[in-house]
């Protein structure tokens, strides 16, 4: 397989360009049973969608999720869920110039080293459009883990080292300058058991580190207290055992709710680091395809930061790695195989 | 699975715990034809292997690596490669004391959690003694990639937040208090070509961010600039692109090597922070498997830090991780597989 | 995965149901530089498709293959290729009065008995429609193994037991008692060089075995002279290797092709055995979901024979397996990834 | 992966050559809370064995496994099962002149057209002696299986077309004329729950099909009635679904247990072909690797026949495959998921 499928039992497989004629999603491995509408994906595409604000794209577009197969009667079957979102706001003259020239910070260059040639219109598969696959899994993902009791908290905090309310005069001068700038986002996770998770490569941690690596512009990723475990010392890093509500805790979090690749129980907290949007008017050196040198400016619709829209694309991502760990987990006892089948 | 392989085409499953008969590895996927010998494994077992030094622990094993299959008259003949590294210096008593007390900082509550029961001899499967497999699978790959032309540059870099070469009266002093500290490691890959990496799920980062992150005690991960890039605008952060040695290169390297999941031909770096062994002598709050609040106190054998020796588990996943991506880009163009089959 | 992925690395999704609005399958993994275009999946859909003679349903839709995305300019880019056929002709109440009856030879009540309920509209996920997905990619994988010198001679031989030529008063008799009847493919593969194909597991004639199981209604597969085997002799049974046109090769061709899991070169030859169709208008005995004893008669559109219209989806099937062990098998050689990196 | 490995949650790698120090199979994904220990392999390894008798080879090994891991005071702990059997007759004199020579029926030739060159020591990873990490693999499959209710009547039933019990004269014949004959083996399961298996790819007939043809020397499998449906009518092959102990169930079996790839409940049938033994002290035509043309004729101590000794290799096949899929079918309904983690 070449890249564009995630996951072990609830298995996603997604499709699409930024200018093609749609974007999809395929999920294999969706439970039975899940009442599932298409409304159900409004909140988490709207999420994703740019708004009328100051941190977004002027490119607005409603992102419509199509459910083609895997329900009937309203409720899933067990088969694949095929997702579709079409395509409806493709100016590809915004990049035909650009066909011939690397833009810096993206993958151009890289997909043509590999494939001998790509789809230049507005990024083509590498395109942040791509997401809309994820979000759409991810919403049914999140649906589900709703009915399992876990819930997320996912925002933007900073933007280019402003906290996030803060970060609006920031912002203003960056696209004043035709400039762009990074941000973080943090994802709270609330409710996953203890116990999730499989050791040695598949920890849980493991798997959120591909998932959230696999969302463009990430370039770093803290688990629990991160980067900052390094200057620490193990008896202020250990999270003492205790008892709350009578259950075995950790009665403090600096691990993040996973220890040895395994849930606690204890919050998952992830905290992510994004780029700048690389797509900036300022004038920038780059070559040609050729090998020329050039310089490059690059107009069209671009958000000037990538954390706000992106936060649902690390939740989704999120949410699609817990439920699949949480799927593989039924089987890790011969009691509860016994016991399903009895 | 249960999480123990990973990789696509060069496939690895590892098996063994601290205190078993013995670890090892099997690779399955490994090309036909590379000179293979028991010797080989050598520097990179060294390089794990506790030294006489102040940074390690006194567990001193030769973990010679054993090869069970795979070779014939000195060549890997491209089926599985079993290799095999037998416990010789098991003091389970050391442990027993433990049995039923979870360890701070420790997988041990989660594996109860999943498992109902664990192999609480020193970690059992936990144990940091687990990446003696990768280590040797990272011996194998590494001894490709090198005659592919790449090479690594991989060592701990900061212990406690002071650089590693200032560090010992620091270590000295956590080490009196029956204290533990958190470390860095960079790993600096040099001579990937462009082209390398899957977009989307499988992006070259993906693919690193679950191998880093499946190494116990990691908790967060830099891929180039990494987390600074959330602070920098896209003008400061985007690598111009031009001409090296003739060749197209980015400029600059704030990337670490990737971009849209794909490697640039330029050094692929990563730092990667630990946090401090869990392990301590110090008394720590803690509640037994039956919810009894009691107190803890680790003795035996532990490091005081995990990044000196880790690194070489680091070099390892990365260099498993690349070669596996390398060997699926070879069937990236129809035109190389024309090629190929001509 | 809940089985509607197949491949490693050439792998498809396919997802759909009978009446559901459309079905499709995304290809991931396809190379980049294939001229593709909607009219190459023609020739197969047609094949698939019913004709207007005895031997076919009277279902008769177009099936055109839409490609959405994955491809730029007429070529493929190396991103994944999704495929879309709608469903024009959905006449769900045809098999509204069939809700509740566990239809005899059909999957209903396996369905039923997994997911707790199911679409039981034209047999929905199990039903043979299913099958225009695999046959879109099998379009795909055998125009790009056209290009490598491989070709196939697929064709219905046998129905109920007589020759395919002669069988039409057989079926006419069929068809007048409301019955049905079994049938038979042959499918020979040309051209696929030797040294195809991985040792145990996924031995070539494994693969193709999961492929042509996994195609409903089968019940036998022979590999070369198949269960003829079982009553020869080793002399008899064993190809002699001499000198054909210069190359080494098997002189006669009783393995099919395939020894030890690995393609010798010869021609690569199976022989799938298709059950009759089980939907039949004669009454039969069966229950309803709530297991009270009744009888069932199936009217509708259906084909009294699955063989002619299925020869071209045991073509597809065998297509993608090999190409998929084709393309697995460039990295077997260190000496071919040196090369292909010099 | 190049295809030692197979399952999806409960997943197998074996490794070893023929001629090699040791070989063995490591399990990943073996549910935690099994008792078992090294007695639990001796039935399964004793009916692969050579006995005495006039069926089998003149090598007699104990074959003992030995445990290395993944096991806790006598119990499963869900961490990879890592078993060995250490090779002790290991004459390869015996083989050393037939180095440069293709055997005819054998993997040789598609081995160094694949690899280059390959381990000649008795077959080296093609050989027979591969199949004992297998049956080890199913004997810990089958325990399990067993708790779960399910069994097996796994057994030779024809040898050169003759009755089993009745193939003796035929066999000395066999034996004195220094030839070798094929086999049939047939497989009852009994106790599979309805409901495994997977629609489409993944139908349980299909990981049968990958199963069983995944073992040398094995030509043809029949499902149920096999390649005689090809010859049936609807109303003859289909099964009547009605009540059994109160419970629906198909009436007759011509489906062999499964139909649309997912288990009835009722028993599943297999029905295997082998081809004779290839290797034969007869004087065959062949070429050497540098395509000369000679003869061959290969003594040494191999069975005449294959399905005696490769019954038990059949049903471990079968073992691991069913509870592979019995694994994933746990969370087919979200009903099942929400009771799992309430």
């Amino acid at each position: 397989m070449a890249g564009s499928q995630y996951g072990t039992i609830f298995r996603i497989s997604t499709w699409g360009e930024s200018h093609g004629k749609a974007l999809g999603v395929v999920i294999d491995g969706c439970p039975a049973g899940l009442p599932l509408k298409e409304q159900d994906f409004e909140d988490y595409m709207g999420r994703r969608r740019p708004n009328a604000g100051k941190f977004s794209t002027k490119r607005n577009e409603p992102d419509q999720v199509q459910i083609l197969s895997g329900t009937f009667e309203g409720r899933t079957t067990g088969t694949p869920i095929s997702l579709i979102i079409w395509n409806q706001d493709q100016r590809s003259h915004d990049y035909a110039d650009l066909a011939d020239k690397y833009r810096p910070g993206h993958a151009d260059f890289g997909f043509d080293a590999k494939y001998g040639f790509r789809d230049y219109r507005g990024g083509g598969r590498s395109s942040g459009r791509e997401t809309v696959g994820r979000v759409a899994a991810g919403a049914l993902a999140s649906k589900i883990l709703k009915e399992l009791g876990i819930s997320f908290d996912t925002r933007a905090t900073a933007i280019g080292g402003h906290p996030f309310k803060e970060a609006e005069p920031y912002l203003d001068q960056c696209r004043a300058e035709g400039d762009s700038c990074g941000s973080e986002v943090n994802c709270l996770i609330h409710g996953v058991p203890a116990g999730i998770g499989d050791p040695v490569f598949d920890k849980l941690d493991a798997r959120l580190g591909q998932a959230i690596f696999s969302i463009g512009a990430v370039k770093s990723l803290d688990i629990g207290d991160g980067s900052l475990v390094s200057q620490a010392k193990g008896s202020e890093n250990n999270d003492a055992f205790g008892l709350k509500n009578g259950r075995i805790a950790p009665l403090t979090n600096h691990a993040g709710g996973i220890l040895g690749g395994i849930s606690t129980g204890a919050d998952i907290r992830l905290h992510v680091y994004f780029k700048p949007t690389p797509s900036i008017s300022l004038r920038q050196d780059t070559v040609t395809k050729d090998g020329k040198e050039t310089k490059i400016s690059i107009h069209g619709r671009h958000d000037p930061v990538i954390g706000p829209r992106a936060a649902v694309v690390v939740e989704s991502m999120a949410a699609i790695t817990i439920l699949d760990a949480m799927m593989i987990n039924m089987t890790a006892r011969l009691s509860s195989i016994k016991d399903f089948y009895r």
